[in-house]
């Protein structure tokens, strides 16, 4: 890796109504997991390796390989996401930090790594998380645990 | 502020082959800043307000209004942003994050608090402070001190 390569991230925060405890089930149940964002076979271990698959676009075969770097349950996950079209390949890291707060829990996620050969990745996620982040209040909206 | 809203940041990082003293030079020297940003009266003190300003655009008056949040020499420095048009006022902080590495600095800006009324500013202004990052690498390497 070429450490003089300018790389953007992407940054989406919300705070949401409901525990720390309830976002984060919402953030590692597979179940939970392909209601907002794709199916899965996450697991909230580190080193576990897992994808997500959705269908294939263009030059993507539409498989994200994914290993979870971090997990502290209520308060931080951390995977690698590497995929992509073979000519751009996002080698990348999601974060999502969750903050106590009085009216429930603030959560951030931040996707990291977004290189200049990346932009139209970029450029394609950058609204997607922001509709993603809404998307995750109505999944633990309708969780009944 | 509701914080029910969802908010996102600009996230831009680069690796400068000079050392935290220069680069912290290039941001908080105002005639250093006119020429990657834009013209100021930057002082790095706590408190500070300042301004940026340029051309006007459309309903907005071309000035920033801005105050220093923090500013901890050669590695972190923080401000108040606020700006934009009336109808759409962007309320945010800009966060410059120095780290020194072996090859130089890695320096991280971070602009935070675009709301989703804020989206004709969020887009234009993302592919502006990469420009903007690149741009920095210029003037370090143009100041002779």
């Amino acid at each position: 890796m070429n450490d003089a390569v300018t790389t953007r991230s992407i940054v989406v925060e919300r705070t949401l109504p409901h525990p720390p405890e309830k976002v984060w089930r919402a953030l590692t149940r597979a179940e939970l997991i392909s209601q907002w964002l794709m199916p899965n076979d996450f697991q909230p271990e580190v080193g576990h390796r897992f994808t997500f698959r959705t269908r294939p676009m263009g030059d993507w075969d539409g498989v994200v390989q994914c290993e979870v770097l971090d997990a502290k349950p209520h308060e931080r996950l951390r995977y690698s996401w590497v995929g992509g079209s073979p000519s751009a390949r996002l080698d990348s890291v999601v974060t999502w930090t969750l903050t106590p707060t009085d009216a429930g829990t603030h959560l951030r996620m931040e996707h990291a790594g977004f290189r200049p050969e990346n932009e139209t990745a970029f450029a394609a996620m950058s609204p997607g998380w922001f509709r993603i982040l809404e998307r995750i209040g109505d999944v633990i909206e309708a969780d009944e645990a």
